[in-house]
This record gives structure tokens, sequence and C-alpha cells, in this order.
């Protein structure tokens, strides 16, 4: 059985991993660090994951024997780790920014200077319902960020008929991690919701290269925009799309049937769509609707931003990089 | 001194109608009603509001002596009452939608029969930003609906220069009211976030009405869209617009603070906009952004949906219409 | 492996007991049924449960031939539906209060006439870290109570020595039920709590008659008011112990790690206790306090009332009659 | 008009002091001041208040010509503040613990050692209810914490008979303060409840000293557990009290009715209490039950935190220090 390690295993997507591969028939779980928490107990620090397990420096003489890696650091920090990990011949599920974006001076743009510029192409982009195969030979996966993977779900089959679009994204307050922030204080989150990040989010120039991976115009911009709710857990984005061409309900029905069909992890859904209804899942939930009066197909998609936004696809992209079967451990 | 009734008082706009009144320096507020809980005392039925008076069934012979009232009724039964009151000289503002639509076959078309189409053009439309001189005047008032007086505020400044708009829009569970329903049951609607009416929303009418009266193009559609959030009271509304021409951002400035900077009820904000910041107030907060990628302008309005959404703006207009400061009972 | 039915599956509990048994290795979920639902597919009622079954009426000579079934019927109710699965040879495991008071007096004082009190003494209270091996041969397990459950496994190791006892319970929304109620509408629950059923809770007699049963001297009677939280599931009891003796910590380390050290489902912990930290799982999780001031012995239980409080602790039930690993279905 | 200032204007208390006082007709507000956050605006940090006045270091020459201050400083810090502000002859209420303890050694053992002893019995204990008259004259008082504010009000009336009693304590978050802290981040706080501060809190002695000046026997000291709740703001207190005689239902209505039915802001009712009825006002509203199972008297007590538990009340007791309408500027 395959040995991983989680290395950040102290914030909500490090933590998130360690208790689903804990539980997972097909990895040993043989380490979980941490550079702010080493000492602690991880089921002192998440009693709800119950992972019975003591958090450690990493220490890559000792961790580097492991044969997989889910890498949860910050953006610039994951970077020298993943390639230092990647050096010792481990495969790496990376949750930063670090490896996602192609193009690094598009990367250095909204991030920071890229410390390992020589492993971007390497690495896989790790949304399964577009680079299964590509995931499965990775050594380095680019697990998507969380608005990326809805709204590119969402998105993908009508990529090449996209004029347009509007991307209103509303999150729960678990999407800002466990750092201390004023905005994430109880008495600031509860009872309010309020935009964020508006013109400058980092998950812009994502999924402006994804869906132009999926076949959308080159010169198409996303207009995305963030919001905090009041909630844990939980993230929509609600896609306003002006197509490029007028559709059929047919058309529509055979555009999302086609590429999700037989996806183990998409469920497509003529009603509404709700975040509750992914709660603790590798699920994604989408439903489209025309709007007669404007042309437009608005494309709904819900998510658990910690689950299939992070951890669990994380495991879902291990999976496939070690020949398990893609859902296990995670229904 | 004015009397004033409130009819329709068990509701939640309707008793804080109530509310308002009863703390009000201009206005002597002689009675409440309501159909389902008369014989009720209101501040058992809503304790926090302390008006400490008993719920009657609508009399017109006693009622109708009032100076005013505002109806608080569901739409197609308030035009019989409103039409009632407003035969005995009672000046009304109404929170329904009866007499916001000035086309009737449009009304129809999205509501029911009307009852009383020829009040329609006394009505008029009771958004003060907008009609201020025309309220004072009015017999009858139509105060707007929730969703409709936080988008037409964000819009109106940019109406004449809108090619297309997507409002996606954000509320509290206020705004679905008091009647008991699935969906506003505590546990489907905590720690979920669901959009609701999609593409039939009839609120979408009413946005466009008032868009076209502020100056937008004939041909302009609304693409309107509410969710369903995990709070109470507050109103959220987040417009895209695509402009017809390009800005610079001192025109854009000079159309919002020439529309609004002496408003009493609008305030123009430069950084994030909560709903928290407009709780239980008659206030509209603004601010707006522009979006060099993409070149659009995005506006994000935030008010009450139970006070400027509805109760305050009904006060707002009373002072109005019976020569009180516009102030008055709101600050 | 044996089939199992839930009869009346479209409440909280029942649903997830649905849940719960479709993915559990070792019972085969064979009918879901409903009263008001029938007809409805599970899993357009309860999108995250992921039951891909229809509701159906219930139908004796069908759902008679099923080795087990869980009801999730009111009290009153129950107890009919109980007797005709029994007499067809079906173990059942009762989710209302019909079966757990022995006392049939006690029973019709809180509850209503007794439908079969005949069936009363063939019932197990199902309670596993008390009734164990009486569960292990039962053909009619009456599973305990919410509050009952959390406060009886707080006070047990105790019992023996409670001169008086104050039980203060919180419990989340979602015990209140699926039912419509103004007292779950969400604008009256959030933000808000408040005592219900105080004085003459039901779950009160129950309540005393487990303590006696562990040892509490006859005359003993609870105090226990339940409170209504702002959240979706999750109960915590604080349990204020006049002991009749004093005891040294050691003492009490002992009581309770005899107790429960090799109880799967209970964890003792010295530190604060959270329902947050028991969410979606079938453990109690109890800390205490002595409380030099005063000689009580302060006891949190936390427990989630939709699983260990009613549900997941049915399973429980189950396993232990079909000689099924006490845990399998439930970690 | 008196001048005033709030010093420490930047924390929860602080700040809705600010803004209770800005909208007083009866005060001039003429500075805030804060450690941490001069040259802020008050009405950016907290928009809701709207105070449109800029945050200032503490300035004695300057702030000490005020003729009133509320101090809202930290224990152990704010006695310093306010003897130089009493030495200046400024009449000042406190928000801290500082000279709530009329036992210096008692505070001592749960604070830090005092600053400033001398001035302790110069302090009137801020609780109009209990003494108004001493605070008409006072210079200096100290404003009750909010679990005494309430649990006081709520045992008074039957000090004179409680032979025990236990209380069992819900606050929600912003009792917690502004301060970011791991157990107020929402993701912490949300769907969780939990006891906190076991044996421990700081409220107990202040408690026992009131409830013994309202002629509780000298040996009682009460049980008392605060929790956390998943609210912005409210408090409830529910109080088991064991009496030391039998009381008929006449004689509590009386017990109550003679203290209180005078009272401007305590409201007393026979159902049920929830917090959201005092919501932003500086009620107490109090239920009592009597338990003839265990001839207990319960009694509920609910006020807001943040307002009757701290700032409002402290306008309360400038009201009267000034010989101002008590109720000014506070319905």
């Amino acid at each position: 059985m395959p040995s991983v390690i989680v290395a950040g295993a102290s914030g909500y997507t490090g933590a998130l991993a360690a208790r689903i591969l804990h539980r997972h028939p097909g990895f040993d779980l043989v380490a979980v660090t941490s550079r702010s928490d080493a000492g602690r107990r991880l089921d002192d620090l998440y009693p709800y994951h119950r992972v019975p397990m003591t958090l450690e420096e990493l220490d890559l003489d000792r961790h580097g024997d492991a044969d997989a890696a889910i890498v949860a650091y910050p953006h610039g920090a994951a970077a020298p780790v993943v390639a230092a990990l990647r050096e010792r011949g481990v495969k790496v599920v990376d949750l930063s920014a670090d490896f996602r974006i192609r193009d690094v001076a598009e990367y250095e743009r909204w991030y920071v200077q890229h410390p390992h510029p020589e492993l971007i192409h390497d690495a896989v982009y790790g949304l399964p319902e577009r680079y299964r195969e590509a995931v499965r030979d990775a050594g380095l996966v680019a697990n998507p960020g969380c608005y990326p993977t809805a709204t590119v779900l969402a998105l993908a089959p009508l990529a090449g008929h996209i004029a347009d679009v509007v991307v209103d994204a509303k999150s729960g307050v678990s999407g800002a991690g466990r750092k201390l922030q004023d905005s994430t204080h109880f008495v600031a989150a509860d009872e309010n919701v309020t935009p964020y990040g508006v013109g400058r989010h980092r998950h812009m120039p994502e999924i402006d290269q994804e869906l132009h991976a999926a076949g959308a115009p080159r010169h198409l911009r996303v207009t995305f925009t963030p919001h905090l709710l009041p909630l844990d857990q939980g993230e929509l984005v609600s896609c306003y799309v002006t197509p490029s061409a007028e559709f059929g309900e047919d058309e529509l029905v055979n555009l999302f049937d086609d590429m999700y069909a037989r996806e183990p992890f998409v469920e497509l859904r003529t009603g509404p769509v709700g975040v509750i209804d992914v709660r603790d899942t590798n699920y994604c939930r989408i439903s489209w609707h025309q709007d007669p009066r404007t042309g437009r197909i608005i494309v709904f998609s819900a998510i658990d931003n910690l689950w299939k936004g992070a951890a669990s696809q994380a495991v879902q992209n291990l999976n496939l990089m070690f020949d398990r079967p893609e859902t296990e451990g995670l229904l």
C-alpha cells in the first residue's frame, strides 16, 4: 500500500486531507507535518477529524521516503517543498497555486516571483474531469483552486460558445483559512454578506486559462467576483453566459450530458442547487437555465470548498496517480 | 398630528412599519389590523418591536377616518383595500406590487388579473431618490420592491449608459415572509445558499420599468437572479454593467456624486459594502468598481430588505406626503 | 445479509437512518416508507443523503417480510406499526417514545393512552452502553430520546452518588423535526436562544427512569430544561450534580474510566466539549469538572441529536441485534 | 449640556457607548479615544454605528476637561485611567471589573494586583435597579459585568430565600470581544456550542457579592457556567434555585412585581424568554417557573450583553449621575 504524507496539515485543507487519507483503504498515511503546530495532536486541533496522529516538523530525510505527498502550504512557500519532494521521487499533489498557472509571467503578475519555474511544465492541472489521463501519469499535480473548480466545471461544456461571462461566486468562511483575521471573526461575518477581492482575485487568471484550454475564445476574460457568506463550508458560483450562438434546449442538454453523464462526481440537476446538498462531499452539483428574455444561459455550480474545492479533489487525483478506483475513500 | 393605520400588521413588513410609526414624533399610529391574527397583541407576536397595541380586523367605517395608511397585504389582495381607503380620502402607501407596474398588461403577465387598474396611474412609484416631488403630492404611493430598490438605486446613475447588465442578488430569509415554508425552515436555510425564482422573479419587470424611466435603452432587459442566504435581514445586489461607452474614473465619480451627494439615505463608499452596515436602517450603501480587464462597471448596493426595502421606505414616503422632514423617525 | 426497512423515512431521523443503512455493508435496505411523501424520491427530499430510493406506502404484506425495521413514527402512531411488524417476526428498533417508559401509567401521564401496553415489557431500552447484552437478544428495541441519551451517559457513572441534579440542555433546531412551526422558521430561531417545555418536557420521566436503573436514589427527580439554539444539529447537556458524598479526583477518574474506557462511542475528555466535535457521528463526548467552591460535579455531554441521539444509535442497536460488529457502518 | 468622552472606543462596548451618546439629546460626545486605533475613523471601524468621529490618543490635559467619561479598558488597565480622570474631577462610568469587587483581596484573587485600591470604596456598583440613589450621587460608577447584570436581576427578588442556585449562562460571541482568538473564528463558533471558563469565570465572585448584598445567606456560592453560542449578541441566564422555604405562586408573583413593576427596563413575562426579544435594547426580560416535581424555581433572564450588559447600562448610569431622565437616549 503506498505511503503518503500530508505536509502542512494544520490548516483546514491539509487537516481534511489527512482525515480522508486516514480512513482511505488504499493509502497508508504515515505522517502529518506542520511548521506552526509541530508537536500538537491533530485530533486536539481538529477533534472532529479524529486523526490520532501528532504533527511533526517536515523532515525530508524521513518524509522523502514516502510514495506520495499532499502539500498544503501557502503559495510561494509550497514550491520549494514540492521541488524537494519531487527530487526524492515523491509523487506530489500540491494544493497551492504555485503550479496551476502555465505562464510564469502571468503567475508572477498575480502572485510572487516563482521559486521553481522549471517544474511548471511537469505539473498537470488536477481537475480530473478535464485531465484525467494526464493525471494518471503525473508526478506532480497542481490541485485547482476552489473557485476555478466550480467555475470551470460549470462552464466547460459551453466553453466554445461563450461570447462573454460574468461569474458571481459565494463562499463560506472556511475558504478564508484558519488564520485569524478581522473579516473572519464571528461577529464580522455572521448576519453579513460582502464582496471581496473585487477585480483582483487571483483565481481569475486560473479560470481564464482553463476556459481557454476548454475552447473559449482567446480574448475572453471572465468577470469574477467572490462574496463572503455566513456559513462554514460551501461554495456556489452563478455563471451568466452570453452565448456566441443561439442554443436549443436539446443542444444544451447534450452538451452537459456528453461531458458529465459518466462522471462519478458531477451531478446534473434541473431544479435549484444548494451548497448544503454537496456539504462534506467530493460532488459538484450543476444546473443550468436559459433566460428567454435575454438569451443568457445561467449555470449554477455548487461544491464544498474544502472538499471538491481542495482536499477531496486532491485524494481523487491521488487515486488516479496510483491506479486506485477514482472514487475510493470518497463516497 | 396626522393619524395613520397599518393594515396587515402581522407580517414582517407591516409589523416593522407599526414599530417605526409607533415611535415617530410626527404621526399618530391609531390602529394595526390583521386578517389572520386579529385579537392578538402585536407585542406578543413581535416582542422586539414593543408596540403595545392589539391587532384588529380592518373596519373601513372606523379605519377609513385615518389620515394615512400603510397597506401590507399580498399582491392582488392589496388593491381592493387600497381602493376602499382611497375612496374615503385616506392617503395610502401600498407595500404590495399592485400599483408598481405602470403597464396593466405587464402586471397581469407576472401577477394576477388587476382588481383596480383605474388606480394605477394615480399611483406614484415610491422611490424618493427618483420621484421625491411626485411623492409629496401623491395620494397613493406604490412602495418599491426590495430588489428594485437596491438595484435601481445602484444603476440609476449609469442608466443612460448601460448596454447590458447582470444583477446577482442575495437576500436574508426575512425576505420570504413570515409564512411557513419548507425553504425557510431553519434546517433548510442554515448553512445553505441557493438561487430561486431563476428567470421568473417578479421584480424583473419592475426593475426594467424603472431603469427605462431612468434613461436606459428601451430594449434593455435585466438578467436578475436572487439567492437565499442564511441571515435574517439584509440584501446585497451585485450589478455587472457592460457600459455603452468608456468611462474615466472621474466621470463615474461625478455620475454617482451628482445623483446622491445630497441624498440623506444613500451612502457612497469606495471600499467593500456589507449588509450588516445598513442593518435596521433606511440607508442604501453603494460602491462601484471598474474592471480594467473587461471594461465592466460593477456596482454593489446593500439595504435592509425589511427597512429601506419595505417598511422604513414607506415611512420615508409618508414623511414626504405629509410635509414632515424626510428623515424624521428614521435616524 | 439481513434485509431492513425504514418506516417513516421522510422525517429527519428516519431519512438519516436510511442514509446510514444504504451505505452499511451488513444490511440490505430494501424499502423506505412514508405516510405523507409516498411516491417522492428520498434523494429529492434530502439530496445530501444520496439515497436513490422512492418512498412507498407501508405495506405489511410486503414489508413484513423484512428481517428488521427501523420505525420513525411519532409517539402513539408508532406502537401499532411496531406491533404489526413484530407479529410478522420483524425485529424492530423504534425511534418513538412508545416503548421507552416501563411504567404504562407514567407513559400515559406524559403521552397518550398506550395502544400496545402488552409489548412494553418485551422492549429493551436501546442504550447499548447500558443494556448491550439485552439488546443483542431483543426483538424490540426502544431507541432512547436524544436528551436521555446524552444525559444518562453523562450521569450513569455517578448515579449511585447523586443527591440532586440540574440538567440544562441545549439543542440545535433539527431536534424539533421537519414539521413547519413558527419556532423553527429561520427568522425566529436565528440569533436567538430560548428555553422551551419548561417543567414539562417528556424526556424527564425517561431520564429519571434510567438514572434510577443506574442506581440513583428512588426519590431523585431531575430538573431538566431544554433550550433551542441557532444551529442545525448538535446537543449539549450541562449536568450540575450535588453528590451525596465527597469525591477525590482519582475516584471520579475511576468511575468514568471504569464505565467508558472500552466503549467505542464514548469519548472522555478533560478539556472543553463542543457539539461540533461530534457532528455527524455516533460519538458521545463527555467531560467533567469538580467545583471546589460548591462541591458540585459538573458533567458536559455532547452528541449529535440526529445521530447518537436517534438514527445512528438505532443502527448501533441493529448491529448488536444481528451480531454485526457494533461499530459497523458507523465510523 | 454635559460633555462626555468614551475612552477605549475601539472595542465593542466602547464603540456602542459612543453610538448611543452620539445620538443622546442630553450629552455632548466630545471625543472618542483608542490606544490601538488612534487616527482611524470610528465609522470606518464600525460602519453600522455611524459615529462620524476620529479616534484619538487619550490626552488627559484635553480630555480631562470633560464632564464625564465612559472608560472601556481591560481590567487592570482601566484603574489608572479612571484614577487620572477622577483626579481632574471627571465623573466616570467604568466598564471594567476594576471597581466592581468591594473586597480588594477577593479582586486580586481573581484578577491582578489592584492599581488603585483606594478608589474602590468611592465606587458605586452601577446596577440602577439595585443602587439607583447611590448612582445619582456617585463620581465613579463600576458598571456591572454582563452575566452579573442578568443574573442578579433574575435572582434579587428571591435572594433572601435561596438555599442553593445553579446558573447556566449562554452568550453570543460578541461577549468575547473584538480581539482575534481561535474560539471566535467563524468556523470555530458557527454550528457549535461549548462551555468555557468552567469553575473559574471571573463573574462568579461578582455575582456572589451582589446576591449577598441582596440578602442571600453569606455562605451561598453560586454555581456558574457560561457557554458560547453561535449568535452575535444576546445573553440568556437560566437560574435553578433551590428555595429555603416553600412559596405559593402568589408570593412569587408579589416578590417579582414588588421589585420590578415600576422598573423602566425590566420586563416580567410569563411565557418563554428569547434573547432576540431584547436585542439592541437596554431591557432585561425575566420569566420564572415553579417546578412542582422538584420544588425548584427556575428563573430565565435575557439581556443584550453589549447593551444592558455593558454600554447602554453605562448610559443609564450617566443619565442618573447627571439628573437626566433615566430612559433618555435608550428607548
